[in-house]
């Protein structure tokens, strides 16, 4: 058995976390910490959740597992991974502080220098279907945000192909988990329901400069990439409708066969079939990433839909961790 | 004209009276005030909202207007109406410091002292059905709670009639915007969304001893009352179903012509025909009450709705306004 | 393996059926059928559901299951039954068909003379936890509706103790999924969203008989029941409020032993501890009934949660078959 | 007073027309018309409105009315205008039977011979702000649909000053009720909840070609259109999130001041201020079209809201007869 701790286990995050690792087969959850909520259980603050003990960070035992989650806010999460690291335990940090490999750019996007910069060399970018053999080794993982995992995943046979033939727009929706659990005025049921909202749109969401480096993976110098999320009156679940201009005469035949073989061994990357478009319902509660292709002329419209709390965050988690453990990929994230 | 002022314009209760008021023929909003958002536009909170500029309270004058609504926190509304009373002002006080007539349950209820005990056998209880003689001299209007306006108005007929025969059972549901605009936990979206949650059932929320002061102005000694809030995943609405044990032979014919006859002039209590129940739909955006009758066995059900935020709290304060300066009861709440 | 068919699976009910026996690790499921779908995929139909193939009803062959589910309207489902009795298939009736054991009840409530009335001594009806010596050897169980098992596992330690004192009132919300999946004007979204509406109240709903029956089974002259169902605007779940006036001092510890000890063995009916009441999101998605008691003076109020399409329809119906085939009672029913 | 006749009223659209209408100062409503629902009062159907009775459609006196609405399915609309012009009555069509100038492009949209091309010519496609001259003396008004206002008015400034340097994206999500009021699967409110869809994206949807061809009026030879509609989980409410490529140095200051020039004096335009975007909030439930501008690059990133009931319809139906009865463009449309 594997043994996992949870830093932070009452975040939406945290809690999605702490219900996959309480049914994984493989693992027994050591410890889950909450500042606010120690001492209590996690079923008083999620009537659903397991009847788990939280405790203060403070007396999480890190002898006592081989990997930690790390379900905290950027600039809290590395320092505690230096620690977890120092003693031994693997780390899957579903932060931000380890997705960006340039620690100038963590310091223009995120406003303060790197609390960790010595680490990030050897931080694997766990968007899982393009790690998995630096994954195996890893012992610090950088898990993808939520946004970039449902365009990333959705542009990545375009580019390793070289078929995008200009500027890149993501128009992206999100549920209101994606904003986290602290009360915020924004996150009001009244402001929310009824509503929905861009916000951050252009080139200014955080989660750009991580897409771009996630581009420049598959291709040198790529296409410029426009990124708009909105504010979706719903808790979970992310589409992303991308638009890509091609640059040269690809059918729709030839898209597809190109997704089909790309993703034709992934099991949690699903190709939908011609005349069908990708909707929430199609990944919520579910560790999926699906795609669906529409051909307009020269346009290519992808649409993208996750799981945020799954796929974007707490299931890719858990991917992870079966590769880095050896274990079969799919283990605890299907039912 | 009518010149009226707005203490605490940005909660959900002040922007509904700031809306009503800014389209009312006979009124002009003289001032807004907000403590965390003074200096800047109401549409800059609500965007739907007109462009009023919102001012620190200090700098509300006091002498510019006839009559004061207070929308603001208990134990924080009555000092003010004592300065505004002292200027000459009339006030409707949209708060609980002035409904309960008797200081000492205030106390029991409210935890604390009551701020303003000389000014409560003044003021009056502002269920305008049953108010309208003394609040057309009334200096300081108490506007009752959202509950007891959905509860009391459906109760009336039977206990003017002596017809309870037991205890009454009212399963009140109301939308989020009951619970105010500051962010909580129990209103982010996420834990409202595919929720339903009782809450203060039984005998301890606070509007309890506010209805039971209503029961008794129409029967000495009335029966117990049973009162549970629920929470429905809506911004806005009150539907109570009530119980009513009736204590003789009465005929679903005898009750309809008691409600019809007792609301027959009334513009904002609508009996509806036999065969139709109450729902949120009835009342959302005006300021009816809506009151449906079935009869099962010599149990009366009661459907009562209303929109918390028109009826129960910015309507009726514009119909106490109403009557207060003898406009036409209706005069701007009716399109 | 048990082998299992589905006659009717794309309702929601259908629907939740084939997910849960799905990923039951000892069932097998032969085959799913559907009238207007037949042909097609299931996740044709839901996103997210597994690629089983619908055949036509008349293509189902009985022969080759051990077990029939049938989630068929009431009328049609009795027939059905009867052809799969006879041919020596044990069968889980989702349907009102075999719920009350009096065919004149049946036909008074449902409008037309019982299809086969010679089955209904046979019957069991499969609240699960008060029947499972009848289950072992049962060839034909009545899965109980929704409505009544919320409202009879909350009342029956009540009524074992012969606590009731008065006329009982069951205040119930549910959601949407409840009015079924064929489209009605009364369940598009448009009509329901920021809605409430009773519906039925009083003693006029279907499911009011089978509560009455099911409480003679605890005490020979039961109280007197008024029932109140509400549509929630929410996709699935059930909260009751159900008022009991009590017959003599009855003290909130001695109830809530009373609670424990009724249910202390069930995996499925959970007491909530003191100061804690049940809401929809305790028992979403999961089989639990979970109870939770609040007293007022002499009057107990209990608020009751369950999913209706789990413990409320299918996942019930699973348990029920698991207590059949003697295998674990929570196998398939937990993660 | 101008005597106005609906027909079709029992609709969405047709149900904010009469609302609209029925607080008109200079209206009266001498009929109302529903197939299904004659006979009954429009009350009798959403319970808020006004206790209005519905006729059939063959008791609609022409005769007595100055103005007709047609709030029906394309193809049904144009014979019912064709009558009505004959009895000298002038028509508001909010079908699209005659938004499209050319029969052969409706022929191919909408999979039909046009049912009246005669007309064609003679009909005025009512986007108030660009049609007012024409509107004046208009005897058949073609109303815009509801994605096509909120993206015309959108791009209008950009293609009068030519500033288009490329394909434009029009990703437009819409609320519910634009998908009418008949029940349907894809409306029934547990599939649409939680859930949020794409359909007919890329260049298939019918108000594409009413697109293009208002941005010929505009430019020559416009740019290509892709158009990718959305459903929302919210009842109402248009948001359209617009890239626009621009072909010149344009700065943020040049376009602002190009669309505050173009929108300065129209009471139902309103260009929001920089730092700020448009949402469904903004325009809920009033007649405005809000736009914003924000700059990524030398790509344009235009968030236009309108209510597909207000301005994607009803409203605009009603700003449209103002001026064609020359009364003040706002009347009836500002509470």
């Amino acid at each position: 058995m594997i043994r996992a701790g949870i830093i932070g286990a009452t975040g939406y995050t945290g809690f999605e976390l702490a219900r996959i690792l309480g049914r994984h087969p493989a693992v027994t959850v050591q410890f889950a910490t909450s500042q606010s909520q120690a001492g209590r259980l996690l079923s008083d603050v999620y009537p659903a959740a397991p009847p788990l003990r939280l405790v203060a960070q403070e007396e999480a035992a890190l002898g006592e597992v081989d990997v930690l989650f790390l379900c905290l806010p950027h600039g809290v999460a590395a320092p505690v991974a230096e620690t977890a690291l120092a003693a031994g335990v693997r780390v899957v940090d579903l932060s931000a502080d380890f997705r960006l490999k340039d620690p100038a750019v963590y310091a223009a996007w995120y406003g303060q220098e790197h609390p960790a910069p010595h680490l990030l060399a050897g931080a694997v970018y766990g968007l899982t279907e393009v790690a998995r053999p630096a994954l195996r080794t890893a012992r610090l993982v950088a898990n993808p945000g939520c946004y970039p995992t449902s365009v990333l995943l959705a542009l990545r046979p375009l580019l390793e192909a070289g078929a995008v033939g200009g500027t890149i727009i993501a128009d992206s929706k999100s549920g209101v988990s994606g904003a986290g659990r602290a009360p915020r005025q924004d996150t009001h049921f009244v402001e929310v329901a009824n509503n929905f909202s861009p916000y951050k749109i252009g080139r200014v969401h955080r989660h750009l400069p991580e897409m771009e480096q996630g581009l420049r993976c598959w291709q040198a110098d790529p296409p410029p990439l426009i990124f708009s999320p909105h504010l979706l009156p719903v808790p979970r679940g992310i589409l992303s409708t991308i638009y890509v201009p091609l640059n040269n005469g690809w059918s729709e035949g030839a898209l597809r066969a190109l997704y089909q073989e790309t993703y034709a061994d992934e099991p949690f990357v699903k190709v939908l079939p011609a005349g069908t478009l990708a909707t929430l319902a199609h990944a919520n509660h579910t560790n999926l990433c699906v795609i669906a292709l529409t051909l307009a002329g020269d346009m290519l419209i992808l649409t993208s839909a996750i799981d945020n709390l799954v796929k974007g965050a707490a299931g890719q988690a858990v991917q992870n961790m079966n590769v880095m453990f050896r274990l079969e990929e799919v283990r605890g994230l299907v039912e």
